[in-house]
């Protein structure tokens, strides 16, 4: 997988919105055998092979001081004031909510690039945080491999909802 | 605004994936004046009018308890044992992540349905909770306002990330 392609991915999910602009998601594409070797042993039992086996596994994260970056995202209003200081609550809520919607992002963006996606939840996040965010204040979300599947071996689609089990209108 | 397209639209968003498919997404369409009426008072001043405006506004929350859901939406493995009884911290990191992953989809999905939207988590969400989901184990995430926007009003896209400033390949 190439470089470039990894680019393109990042390119069109960063157009997706998130709350002022904020951008929280920071994303390491584990690429390299080396790479590889230091995510496994933090990944379920269950996610070890298949991870292994894809050409890229990507770290999405989300940045705890988003707001720095504020003055150049969000120039026409002093957005780093409303999360500066702030509680870590409610710098973790936004940062975590906006950073999933980015993590969505990327998951439709990679989709529509012909990629297959793979993301997990089953990991230790702060053992990756460890081994690859220390000394940032970023934390890792969940993790999507991108690969090419194997439609032999995919799941079918799981059942969804009926409108009126999840949604109403009023 | 027909509720046909409202219908569309849920029908669209629910595909994205979940973790083990929990799909913890709950969605109010406030469409009628008197919903608005009862929703105006909990948003924040500078989101009144603009919601009070619109043809619609989603209440877009997640359901603490998902995983009664699971053997129906997730029938393979006993995945509803995965979250009940533990921690709230658990539950909430996945209806919360997975919740606003969907909220994502939704967004999405409603563009491609040729509506703009406008999200916003300016509100009080406590209050929201209390009055449109009491007895429920619904949580609000975010709101999105829904219907057709008048480009001379709209702001431009504000500036996005270069590559490097939040990703990198290893």
């Amino acid at each position: 997988m190439s470089d470039e392609l990894l680019r393109q991915l990042v390119d069109v999910l960063k157009m997706g919105p998130t709350s002022a602009n904020q951008s929280p998601a920071r994303i390491i594409f584990v690429k390299s055998l080396e790479a590889k070797k230091r995510l496994e042993p933090h990944l379920s039992e269950g996610n070890r092979a298949k991870t292994m086996s894809a050409p890229v596994c990507a770290i999405i994260g989300y940045d705890m001081k988003f707001y720095d970056h504020l003055p150049k995202l969000f120039p026409h209003a002093d957005a780093k004031s409303w999360f500066e200081g702030k509680p870590e609550e409610v710098v973790e809520t936004s940062a975590f909510r906006n950073g999933s919607l980015q993590g969505a992002y990327f998951i439709i963006a990679a989709r529509a690039l012909g990629l297959d996606t793979g993301p997990m939840s089953g990991f230790d996040n702060a053992a990756v945080d460890r081994e690859f965010f220390a000394g940032t204040s970023v934390k890792s979300n969940f993790l999507c491999s991108l690969g090419y599947g194997d439609p032999s071996v995919l799941f079918p689609r799981s059942p969804r909802f009926a409108f009126d089990e999840m949604a109403k209108i009023i």
